[in-house]
């Protein structure tokens, strides 16, 4: 399956949470210390009881770097533990000239085997087309993101009267000729969201920011569905991988996604 | 030493050249496939032929993690051969909400223990602060690139008619509270250096973009050297760690990089 076909089967049957793995050693539960490897534990246990209702699985990758080559090991086991038709997502951020932009598409596309990545767009085309070369894949490139510092460039008015984001969303469309392009869209920004989502066009969206960052899942998703457009996914990370921390934390994290699941249901069935 | 003393050190005594560790298994010399790690092996005769001629040292992490662990190890066990009062410098362009990019803060400075970071802006200060919370390390952020694409965003004008490049360094001038910033800006973008150089002020300044990329040595230093500015250093990559891909490419490379510095030293003490 295509990263396309991946994110498109499933949210067309319904399903937009994104599972964000931002899997901190300090915020796990603590028993499962115990083992070799908590953090593969941790997210072994998260794709075990919530694969079937998760549209994507993001894997942060400041969080694995932080302890290097060990980290790194612990991406390469976790993607091997999730299903092949869930799409997963390197949150990475990534973004360089050319010849070092293909290196980093390397690396998450073929060496770790990620269905999509997320990108940086500040240094232009040249930097993000070796990864729009990979026509089976998909690139989520940050338009207008979920934190307060997105005043300071992102929100900066151009001359021609268009904020710098509009601007990156509307080059995004003109590069998307291998329809693999995507938006990164802060969920905390739903006002911006209501005005720009005719511009996203047929391009999916990744919406993080519900959560712990404040942005409402219920709003986020009644925008999408007033403009009959299905093709979001919204990361949530603390709020979900951390609901319990006993040893019953499954059972938690099943019951958390179900319930994000019925509000997307009644509010996608009531529209 | 900080950060800050290390640059200063080298470019007050007339080294101003960063060595690009851009290593590629397909473009080393050959014979060097024997080794168990060809890549470390390369890197370290690099090392012991340059660093008495290097300002710094510049680790692409994107040659290194397209071979995920294996080539964070490398980086590891680079940076072991990499003597203390020479700069090294993360060029991984990193940039991410708060709490991200923090982990990615000590991933660089704490786990690989670099001294210097190149990052991406696009998403404003809160997306730095964790980096520039390091006092004692330098955080070079990306204005103005090297490369063709830096016309799609940086390049464009904002309604208070500077560019998002001056706009960017505006800001981090005021970011740089703790006297840790510093600027990338693309050694082929001459005349935007010639007419931005007054705005760096005391800000370090990471020049990519000489040799392969079509940058001229010269034209940056002697521009430099015109305004008085010493605080800068030139990355050069591929055009020397490939100086010669025989046996003998040690000696090379030792010569080609005491040429830059005796360009740079003729430059700099005619004017």
């Amino acid at each position: 399956m295509t990263a396309k076909e991946k994110i498109e089967s499933k949210t067309t049957g319904g399903f937009h949470i994104c599972i964000g793995l931002d899997s901190d050693i300090i915020k796990i539960p603590q028993h499962l210390l115990k083992h070799s490897n908590p953090i593969l534990e941790f997210n072994k246990v998260i794709i075990e009881n919530t694969y079937k209702e998760a549209s994507a699985y993001k894997i942060n990758f400041a969080f694995y770097e932080k302890d290097g080559s060990r980290g790194f090991d612990t991406i390469h086991k976790t993607m091997e533990l999730i299903p092949d038709d869930v799409l997963t997502i390197a949150d990475a951020k990534r973004g360089d000239i050319g010849n070092t932009s293909q290196m980093y598409a390397q690396s998450i596309f073929d060496h770790f085997g990620f269905d999509a990545v997320t990108l940086h767009p500040y240094m232009g085309f040249d930097s993000l087309s070796p990864f729009l070369d990979y026509k089976n894949k998909l690139n989520f490139i940050l338009a207008l993101t979920s934190n307060s510092g997105a005043s300071d460039f992102e929100k900066q008015k151009l001359d021609n009267g268009k904020f710098l984001y509009q601007h990156v969303i509307e080059k995004v469309n003109d590069w998307n000729q291998n329809q693999n392009c995507g938006l990164v869209f802060g969920a905390t920004k739903i006002d911006e969201l209501k005005n720009n989502i005719e511009s996203f066009r047929q391009m999916p969206v990744l919406l993080p920011g519900v959560g712990t960052q404040g942005g409402s899942l219920e709003d986020v998703t009644r925008t999408f569905s007033l403009h009959k457009n299905m093709n979001f996914i919204i990361n949530i990370s603390r709020a979900l991988i951390y609901s319990d921390n006993t040893e019953k934390f499954a059972i938690a994290i099943s019951k958390t996604i179900k319930q994000y699941n019925s509000t997307l249901h009644s509010i996608l069935t009531a529209s």
